[in-house]
């Protein structure tokens, strides 16, 4: 702990997933006084299809 | 907020992740009390090799 | 399956969550095409200082 | 209910997965005294290069 | 990693929860492959009033 | 979206969660190159008796 869970739309690269999980990371380590090592992160990315918003699918927007 | 998560067995259309979509949004506006803009949906599908109901995972049964 | 998770802030009486529950089942049983027994729901409440919108807690907006 | 949701790094045999499904619940069944019918699992597994530990992606480690 | 999160009906016992997080583990290091150490568990008790089975509340029943 | 969920063990202040928010948020937006608007996330404190790690309770330990 802490355990943290991301779900965001598909499409990032990468480097962007490496540079969230330091950022994320950071952030929880400084606010919640722990270390870095009790810090767990998911990253779930989800297709268009699969999110809704506004009662539409982000896909048909 | 409000955020809601559904996670069921894949093999559902996109037909029907977009009226599922549609009227659980509409659900939850209607007794919630909030715009519908304010409603966020992560449909999440599994695989029955994923899923385990008393003990025994659904691809089995 | 399916289940159903709903975080969404604090404040609504019991008779909103009964409804809640009966129409999101109602949602899901039309579109996923399964029997209403098959649907789980747990709706999570949350403090308005557990939850953060661009950037802020929204017990400070 | 109860629902156990079990997320884990990709590379688990289906025969593993089977074993898991079937070893919680019987974890759960014995020390929540439900009938081994009331208890769903839901297993996800994600790709090293969606977890983060220590600020890491695990795929980097 | 693995994470485990269990979602129940309030009323079990410390040591109900004691033995589940236990042998829970034990379930998961057997069959994941896992060292203990890397298995972490939360523990969710939600209130019959906040859980839906069949389009009704667990409280209603 | 982006979506994120934080389960951290109970005792951190107001204020600790109010940063926690903020530099969470801020991490998203930088590496995700999304508007803050678009981040909700929602922290869950849970009791030291709801955890497990390597098979104990935190409070046990």
């Amino acid at each position: 702990m802490p355990i943290v869970q991301i779900d965001l739309i598909e499409g990032r690269s990468l480097e962007q997933k490496r540079e969230m999980v330091k950022k994320v990371t950071e952030a929880i380590v400084e606010t919640a006084k722990c270390p870095p090592e009790a810090v767990t992160i998911v990253v779930r990315e989800a297709s268009p299809q699969h999110i809704g918003k506004a009662g539409k699918l982000v896909s048909d927007k």
